[in-house]
């Protein structure tokens, strides 16, 4: 782990121990002394004598050896210093529990960077400040005012708050659930999530990591670190709140669409993490993700001593997008040799009210040798027979670990013994059917992740030196809202299929350029003034004879001069006629964290009404260009409907890459809309009918991802 | 209470009663005894004897007193015969713990209807058979073989799952909830959840409702007293389980998209039924509608001592439906002297981690009197200075009942005692923030419904005697399936807006039709044979001359006869077109259960690909109908949108409400769309442009709503 000296430390040193019970500095001294760590413990204080029996220094200095760990528990003011004492020792890692920083304002914030500052400059790593501390139950190791120790397990927990931290602490106690690290990162000043990712996926006492998260750092680092961590063990987050700052102005349909949390929903996509979206959920997945093997398939076969538990089971089930399992022919047979004859073998399997432990295990023997079935779901509710007890631990001894079996014990009093005891034998437990099926679900999901193909993203030929030509030139000029015709430009740089046209400067240019490419033509007005052009009659499409074109030039240009007496006119855009085809509208819009991110949908109606729209971060594969498609309410359109022919899905797809290509190539571009791109059948090629497209300016040029 | 014998009995019989403990025989006499009942017990087994200090009697004729409730806990064979001995000794209630009957397959059925109807024809009600028997806490009565006694409260609980019954009884027990009655219903020979609801409802020792059911015996009377219940008193209940059976054949689009489950969310929201969707929800729901008052409206304040879990409260919030509350300018000036100067003022009011309960109270009193709060939410995390239980008790003593208080006390066992002293104090209290808010939402529904407008249901004047005739006629000659032209008949008779237009013959008399009422017309095939009419190519719209009359005319007649050969033409409709407008499906489809559901959605896509369209029992007001418009999706079409004009939204209600008078007028209809209805701007009348109804056979009318 490269945290190791905040994790596994020699020795410890508390600057702000306290001899009075109840204050931090005394709480932390007491949770290191009684958490059995190993080292020397080296409390810090003025005032000097023993604590806990510990001797107590007046300074750090004066401890003769090196500390490896110091946690500094002072008033904000004398922390800068207590760190400068700190790495002077040789200490690899500070935890600041102190609060009085970034959360307090430009003072503390100043005061915060600081202390960062310090800590790197002498080659330590820190925690904090404005945190709990942390924990390793591996080392003994409790660096932390938490209430109370957890027991030793294999899911890591972090949290950017220290309450939710004891919290689920707390909670974890309850559970009887192990934790292998706790740790609260605070302000995040040096320690970030990305540092915690990366430590934990190596982390060889850890298998499942649980996070909470209210804002992330680095959004380009958080999605590698997350992405490695999730090839090796599950990631489950929170995330709370809502940003929606800097949104707002988008002047792209894209931007606009994209919401407050479609970033970070697109980023934990991407990266294989697993979001909880309560905070039930965060240990609900994380105790079946720790305890159980991951589940082949999505077919999920219920055994229950009751009907109606077995069909609420069921219907989540179905509900929630896994499958009833149909068992194998074999299996049914064995079942109704094993069980009474009034008992049901189908799915759910009702092994009956009055069953006994031996039932249950009859049950689970036939299932996790079936290979239709994928995950066991076992429901249990008290009746007048039921024996919790003994048939948890029956159910517990005849696991087979070849596929995931979950419990819901409904209930509570009396079930309650049965609970424990599942908990103890490594059996995730619910309190409802609904809940154990959201974790098989988080389960299945993360499967499907993992063995997805590896990610190969398709470069594309394309003519980068244009494309750098014209954005430079227009930083340069502060233009930075791009016409369609200079964003069609780009895109044909891009490999993408625009039709012939000509900007021209008077009527009589128009009805030439139009007799030149060919009837019918569209017309749009080209100014840098207006960026909706339908709005104001700045669009026509489908002019068929030089006198339409003459007509449209003349009305285009009167109602113009009326609404936007200021603008600059370049000219009008005549431009051949697309063939008709199905309108989709893709997009980029670029998030301050997580970078480009691309967007798809149906044209029309299913953008402006339904809102219809699917976003994912660049760069993209061809398989996830490919799901973004199918992810849209509206897919079944593309597959052909209301007498229209399948379109090329294909091509939609490679349209989505090379904006990918383009807007990762050029981080200057933060909006572009193609709107519509317009689609054929199989075999054609689609054209970029319209296009709008923001740059930064030239100073705030995001960096590349 | 209309079950008064069941519930307060002055004696109870058990037949069956037996010596050998863990029987069910025995459990039954043993929760009689013990519960304190106070009346006289009759043990009935041929032993005779004494068992748990109670004489036993041979038979129930041998003793000398009448008895009010008898329990029976025989072999199925002998069930029949007790319950003539039972009504022979004047009982007025009967429980049948035994199973055999329905469940078992025909024979048992055969048996059931025979004790049900020996019951009745004594003049008794009857609970089972099949279920676990029933409790009443203020009677002191436990006539069930359920674990445990509840403790007494205002919770009533009935079950159609004996095992749900006692998981639901546990739960109760672990969560310190008082339950008024819990009733097991077994197979629902003779006492269904009808019978419950109207009893639960008049039962002045229950203030909620909670019941678990698989399906419902009689859908009319099922929402009759589910409405009266839920004007009285909340109604929460899951409902299990999917019936597809019957749907799959629909010919209407309408019956098509009419889910399995879709009959009973309409039947639920109609009668004011707040349905859970887990068994979670059930108890969450129920113990905020038992202990709190409703919130006036939907404005939450969260108050918390840390910023993570307000953050994702407030998320939760937001996410389900409601909104955070915006305090009051003199409740912040009250909070800020009252809290210390870091903590937070706004929504979360943030007390800060050190919080004592002052701060809780501080907090709550200021929220309690601000008039800009509905709802508060009060979090609760296990920090160093935390004191759950203090913290606990200075919250409920200053609760002034004006608003709901929920509370989330979040972790495990630090704040368990807390979360005790919440139950005991009747503060409902919840694992998660989460779960606060759904049940808050919960509340607010339940509120809102309550407060709606009395439902008043237009009569339009109609001809009813019309739509008699065409009826009867085609029920007569069983040609069930009606045309466009007979359909339309039925429409204009209930005064729908149809073209003029008339059915042509010959190519001949289409043209002299179409002179006649003048151009564009549309032409459309008429054959019993032939639903589909577009996909055959037998419609044309927009002919707007003889020769396009005539050309239309001859091509239809051409492909009809080469793809359906047999088919029997009865000629062309001839139309005068519609003026264009917006396209909307109306329909109806007849549930088995619930009867006529009407169906709201936008035409074309919004259908075919989206989906989107809602559905409501008839008969239907005003008032949901318009609500029918505006729980689309695709609502905001029907503002205007995309250069159109808002249509005359009042002209679809009004429509919606004429085929609820037509459905509900007449049974014999069981599935009708108008597709497309078009509706113009506001003060246009709406044109029925597409119309097809089915009717059932002349025998299997079902009986009127």
């Amino acid at each position: 782990m490269t945290l190791e000296k905040l994790f596994a430390p020699g020795s410890v040193a508390v600057i702000g121990a306290s001899r009075t019970p109840g204050k931090v500095g005394y709480d932390i001294l007491k949770n290191l002394v009684e958490s059995g760590f190993g080292g020397p413990i080296v409390p810090v204080n003025p005032a000097g004598g023993e604590i806990l029996g510990q001797k107590v220094y007046k300074r750090l200095a004066d401890y003769d050896q090196t500390v490896d760990l110091v946690v500094i528990v002072l008033p904000s003011q004398l922390v800068l210093e207590a760190a400068r004492e700190a790495v002077a020792k040789g200490a690899g890692g500070v935890v600041v529990i102190s609060a009085g920083f970034k959360e307090v304002g430009d003072e503390g914030r100043k005061r915060e960077k600081e202390l960062a500052d310090i800590v790197r400059r002498g080659g330590a790593r820190m925690l904090g400040p404005n945190c709990l501390g942390l924990i390793n139950t591996a080392t003994h190791l409790n660096a932390s005012f938490a209430g109370r120790m957890p027991e030793p397990g294999s899911i890591a927990v972090f949290s950017q708050s220290g309450a939710l931290c004891t919290a689920m602490l707390d909670m974890a106690a309850q559970r009887h659930l192990g934790l292998s690290k706790l740790v609260s990162i605070g302000n995040k000043a040096d320690i970030t999530e990305v540092d915690l990712l990366r430590a934990l996926a190596d982390d060889e006492d850890t298998s499942v990591i649980v996070g909470y998260l209210e804002d992330i750092s680095s959004g380009d680092h958080f999605v590698k670190a997350a992405e490695r961590a999730c090839l090796k063990k599950p990631v489950i987050l929170l995330k709370s709140g809502t940003t929606a700052a800097g949104r707002k102005a988008a002047a792209s349909h894209t931007g606009v669409l994209a919401g407050a949390e479609t970033a970070y929903g697109a980023a934990f996509k991407r990266s294989g993490v697993c979001r909880a979206d309560t905070f039930d959920a965060l240990f609900d997945y994380a105790t079946a993700l720790d305890m159980q093997p991951l589940p082949r398939g999505k077919r999920v076969l219920i055994i229950t001593n009751a009907g109606g538990p077995g069909t609420m089971a069921a219907d989540a089930v179905e509900k929630i997008g896994l499958e009833v399992a149909v068992l194998d022919r074999n299996t049914t047979t064995a079942l109704r040799a094993r069980l009474p004859a009034s008992a049901s073998v189908g799915n759910p399997v009702d092994v009956l009210g009055d069953a006994d432990p031996d039932r249950y295990v009859a049950a689970l023997e036939a299932a996790q040798e079936d290979e239709s079935v994928d995950a066991i779901l076992v429901l249990l509710t008290p009746q007048a027979m039921t024996k919790p007890v003994e048939t948890a631990r029956a159910i517990a001894a005849s696991l087979d670990g070849s596929k995931p079996v979950l419990a819901s014990f409904m209930g509570g009093k009396d079930v309650l013994p049965g609970r424990q005891e599942l908990a103890a034998a490594g059996l995730p437990d619910y309190e409802s059917p609904e809940r154990a099926v959201s974790a098989l679900k988080a389960m299945y999901d993360y499967n499907v992740w993992r063995r997805r193909p590896p990610r190969q993203v398709t470069r594309y030929p394309v003519n980068r030196r244009r494309v750098e030509r014209i954005i430079s030139r227009r930083q340069r000029t502060g233009q930075l809202q791009l016409s369609e015709v200079k964003s069609k430009d780009i895109l044909k740089a891009y490999g993408f299929h625009i039709m012939d046209g000509s900007l021209a400067g008077s009527v009589n240019e128009a009805i030439e350029i139009a007799r030149f490419i060919g009837f019918p033509v569209a017309m749009k007005i080209v100014s840098p003034n207006i960026i909706h052009k339908t709005d104001l009659g700045g669009v026509r499409l489908g002019l068929s004879s030089a006198q339409e074109v003459e007509d449209a030039y003349d009305l285009m240009m009167l109602r113009i001069s009326k609404q936007v007496p200021d603008a600059v006119i370049e000219g009008v855009y005549v431009e051949k006629m697309a063939d008709p085809g199905l309108e989709v509208i893709i997009g980029m819009t670029r998030d301050p964290q997580f970078g480009p991110m691309l967007m798809f949908g149906l044209g029309g109606i299913f953008v402006e009404v339904m809102k219809d729209v699917t976003f994912h971060l660049a760069p993209i594969t061809r398989e996830e260009a490919v799901q973004m498609l199918k992810s849209t309410r509206s897919y079944e359109m593309l597959k052909g409907k209301r007498g229209r022919k399948e379109v090329d899905i294909d091509a939609i797809a490679g349209s989505l890459q090379r904006i990918s290509q383009l807007t990762t190539d050029f981080p200057q571009i933060i909006e572009l809309d193609i709107n519509p791109l317009i689609v054929g059948e199989i075999g054609t090629v689609p054209t970029a009918a319209d296009a709008r497209m923001t740059l930064a300016p030239a100073k705030n040029i995001p960096s590349p991802r």
